[in-house]
């Protein structure tokens, strides 16, 4: 966790982000071009993954210490998906055949999650039950991601099981929006938690679909969901007045509870640089190539570090810096360079190089 | 949990702030003046609290529908305190023995909680063992509102432990600085979590430990100790550019992680009003009257919504509404009344009226 300068802020490690940052150097290594010292980071990236962020049960870690120890583990099972993906990436990188057994394991637990097969422990009581976008999305992504590396023949199928869930629970065209969380029946349920969104999460979401859309031949249904979503979330969270992708919103325009709801953050302009670009790529639609062009201009004139290099990673709404560190626990080299990475490959295919 | 105008966001309810707004009632009700109305409302909450908020388990909920089914149950015991608040002041407005006994019943409860005899669910592993002020404070003012109201024999030694626990493990007079979380033996732990001060706070457990000093007729070394707590926390929180108390600093002027660190929340203000009034009081030093008069005005300024009334709870640095509701899950009728309440009672006793 380093400061604007690089400056060490904290020792700890976080989970999610060692998973993420060993994906991010097996998939250069595997996509861009071989060198050495991204396979050798992605090893010793999923060999402390696979010996120090499991528990006596299985269950990973969310943040430890810097040789290992456990500092907290928590309900969800997001360290799990980005091991996957990871482990996935790395098993390619590197032809080690254990960590692709680890990562189809470990998919396999993320799946008995995914379906309540495998409990996580609740942080509500049962008298609202509620179901949030972020598990039919990570899995979708991470399917995809094991789908493209190694290879398993429960994505496909898995893969748009969760787009239809997303589609009918989540997505409401009635009101040109995305929910966050809805009840199980999908509708939504009006007080503070389930009113809230997230637009460059579901905008996120959306680009998700969008590659499906792509790896299916361009699949015209997929399409129009992956834009619709887009659409709906771009004018739910698009700031007229500063530009960005605003954290939070209330669906019905209500006093937001989190206090960073107006901030912006680094990650909701790099997942809409993405779905804005895929947008344009699979309609050619003149609109998301303007759309594409705000959020570019928007985020590399904001968040992009002049003097030290990287993007900052938490703006004011009016987007001045609130606070200077490239890395802490929640943000690493991911969201960022996967942005760059993957818009790059898209081109690239789409260019014919 | 309302806007600005009174519209209602939400009709669920927060289990801190039905016992915060139960003590409010009934303490009104003890020290003002017998209003009936303030009593019905103090009954209320207390059957309440009483009938709806307590598990089988006899844990308390923290977030409650409408009638009373529970939403979420926390692991912390902060639900308990108030409640020992709620049903001592009630106890004493309304001679209810009942409500005298599970008073007294519950604050046994968080006296294990606070010694550790009673277990709460770990948030952290066992690595990094960690302790925050926030206990000793909360069992500070639990106890002296407990003594105020319907009195016990447990309080006056409970409070003067505290307060030691407090002076020897948090109050860091080589760097003049109150921490938020030490290890068990005190020591400063030099990671994210560990270096962040929450000034607010620790200004709030200042005129606990002032409050105590002025009930044991002016002790010198709790003086002392208070005023030390008010000046090194002023320096670390007082926004010298806006005004106002900053939200989170950390201690060696590293980023800190919590989004919302430069904020102007309305609680941390109604605690340096009171702690700069007592302060002021207790040793007639015209510095802590200058800090009161700037932090009132501040506050009075920025705050106060001169259309619909009461405070925002919520502003940006700049002094800017970040958001607009006067009522939600953790803001509710406590820290802006307390203060006026307090400040009023002890100005009054000093005028000797």
């Amino acid at each position: 966790m380093r400061d604007d300068d690089g400056t060490l802020i904290d020792t700890d490690k976080a989970v999610w982000i060692q998973g993420r940052s060993c994906w991010l150097l097996a998939t250069l290594y595997n996509t861009v071009e071989p060198r050495q010292e991204w396979l050798e980071g992605a090893r010793l990236g999923y060999e402390f993954l696979r010996d120090k962020c499991f528990d006596a049960n299985g269950k990973m870690y969310f943040h430890v210490d810097q040789t290992g120890n456990p500092i907290r583990i928590r309900r969800y099972f997001f360290s799990e998906t980005f091991a996957v993906i990871a482990f996935a990436a790395y098993a390619k990188a590197s032809g080690d055949q254990q960590a692709a057994e680890k990562a189809r394991e470990i998919f396999g637990t993320c799946l008995e999650y995914a379906t309540g097969e495998r409990q996580m422990v609740p942080k509500f009581e049962d008298t609202r039950p509620s179901e949030g976008i972020g598990i039919p999305m990570i899995m979708i992504n991470t399917a995809q991601q094991l789908r493209d590396t190694i290879g398993d023949e429960r994505c496909d199928g898995a893969i748009l099981g969760w787009i239809k869930e997303i589609e009918e629970k989540f997505v409401k065209d009635d009101i040109r929006c995305v929910m966050e969380q809805v009840a199980p029946d999908g509708s939504i349920i009006d007080h503070i938690d389930g009113r809230t969104l997230n637009p460059g999460h579901a905008i996120e979401g959306a680009w998700f679909i969008l590659h499906e859309a792509m790896y299916r031949n361009n699949d015209a249904k997929l399409i129009n969901l992956g834009c619709r979503m887009l659409d709906y979330m771009w004018e739910r969270g698009w700031d007229e007045k500063y530009g960005g992708i605003l954290y939070f919103r209330d669906v019905y325009n209500k006093p937001v509870q989190e206090y960073w709801q107006d901030m912006k953050f680094w990650w909701p302009q790099n997942e809409t640089i993405i779905a804005t670009l895929l947008a344009f790529l699979v309609t050619k639609d003149e609109k998301y190539a303007k759309m594409h062009e705000k959020i570019h201009e928007y985020a590399y004139t904001h968040f992009h570090d002049k003097e030290n290099g990287e993007w900052f990673g938490y703006l004011h709404r009016d987007g001045r810096v609130s606070q200077s560190a490239k890395g802490n626990l929640f943000k690493g080299p991911f969201h960022l360079p996967r942005q760059e990475w993957y818009c790059w490959s898209i081109l690239k295919n789409e260019i014919g190089e």
